[in-house]
């Protein structure tokens, strides 16, 4: 049976499963301690570059398009006319790159704690951050959950939660009171989309994501399912709320069809939005 | 960085892809060489038991659920009335558990090479095998291959091929010269349906599988995908095909509402049809 040395593999263990997932690497390419957490940087062998915060792999250049394109495609083509857009966290600007596809977006803003990690993309992924210059991108590094409380009510039509696990910096953006302040800075029509971790390994939070999105007054509250290959087990979710009391599956299919995507597409949003049978049992039996 | 020892964990390597999944174990509960191959089981600390072949895990106890009911309900239910089905290798016996609890089905031939995969699973997979003594089972332990060559023509509504990876013994069911016999064995509105790899790691298998049944004479091909945590990527496919021209999604919706099923339903059977962009340009291409 392999035993995986630390020179050739880089392993993330998922404690609560008892699972392990591994890249075979070249090489370290990169690491630092930020203010905030620490970032590492590898080449592997068969993913292209690897980006690891704290231990935990956050994206490779190989399937990274999976995560990105369903955090930003669904939401966005979800919305009636999403002209204000804001991505909390995000530092690797990879959904910036997918929102900034969508000529009806006037404004993208990405509020990352960390400003680090936006420079080591830039660097190491540079395919995610080639938008940055797009002249309706804002690129803002401060504290997430302290930009929506003191954001304009009103003022914003999606915002889009792309955090790492909720331990650590990103823990207070799985909360009613984060939820509650979202809630009021969305437009009428809002839309909140956020990762919400794997339906296998982690329902409870999936679970608790929807009573907080609702208890922060968020009418309707769908989770949607991606594949992630390197994420623990392999299978991944986000969750998506309304303002409104109902999510409409899409609202302009047509602008989606005309998006340069690798994963997603129509069928494919329909898709996502299909509850297996025992998210379903689950989450019937919260209400 | 975790460096996983194998005393504690049991680690399959994917060589195509440079990537390991790992699971954490308490210990071995058995180990044997059969004629065909060797076949291990591990009680692991959150998966339940698991079932390894030549080095490749093939189930837990935790999540077959997933595999066997996408193997199963799709084509039964897409079938308008199938009462006579095979299943070609399956020898643990949860896709049979899954075609009995069709009612449709009159007649479920299992067909292994190997029956030390089913004296096995009876011992630490019991909730696989609580169905076989279901009148309507019928367990073959004979060469696949050939029992196909020597079926009867227009004897089957529906085959199951649920093999190892194309290599070793399942190598041989992997071909247009199987397909061909299947081809042959299936009645009018006969379907097919193989477990096909995984789409982030192995297309050119999916692309293979295509060609070679479309050339065995099938009318209509089409993957389905979903997730599985403990296979390479934990993404993974399974491809039907056709005797007529289509591949229609639904004949039996309504049957498939009566399933006891723990992934499966009408929504998800949809959403596994949906074709990721970059899959569909790339059959596009070979089209």
């Amino acid at each position: 049976m392999p035993t995986l040395d630390d020179k050739h593999w880089f392993t993330e263990v998922e404690d609560v499963a008892g699972s392990a997932f591994s890249l075979l690497i070249r090489r370290k390419l990169h690491e630092e301690r930020s203010d905030y957490q620490t970032i590492e940087v590898y080449e592997t062998e068969h993913f292209g570059n690897l980006m690891v915060i704290d231990g935990f792999t956050m994206l490779s250049s190989r399937e990274n398009f999976l995560y990105h394109e369903m955090l930003a495609h669904p939401v966005l083509l979800t919305h009636p006319a999403p002209k204000r857009v804001c991505i909390i966290g995000g530092g690797d600007c990879g959904t910036l790159r997918e929102v900034l596809k969508h000529d009806s977006v006037e404004q993208a803003m990405q509020i990352d704690i960390d400003e680090r990690v936006t420079r080591i993309a830039e660097q190491f992924f540079p395919e995610l951050t080639a938008s940055n210059d797009d002249p309706r991108a804002e690129l803002l590094f401060s504290d997430g959950i302290q930009w929506m409380a003191d954001a304009e009510p009103g003022s914003l039509d999606v915002i889009i939660v792309d955090s790492t696990d909720p331990v650590g910096p990103a823990q207070g953006l799985f909360t009613a009171d984060f939820y509650t302040d979202c809630r009021r800075a969305l437009a009428d029509d809002g839309l909140l989309v956020q990762q919400s971790e794997s339906p296998l390994f982690h329902l409870d939070i999936i679970t608790s994501m929807h009573q907080d999105l609702r208890s922060a007054g968020f009418g309707a509250v769908r989770t949607l399912f991606f594949p992630q290959a390197i994420y623990p087990s392999g299978w991944w979710s986000a969750t998506m709320a309304a303002t409104g009391e109902a999510i409409p599956d899409f609202r302009r299919i047509d602008a989606g069809a005309a998006l340069d995507t690798t994963y997603y597409n129509a069928d494919i949003h329909a898709a996502a939005l299909a509850q297996p049978q025992f998210v379903r049992r689950h989450l019937a039996a919260q209400d």
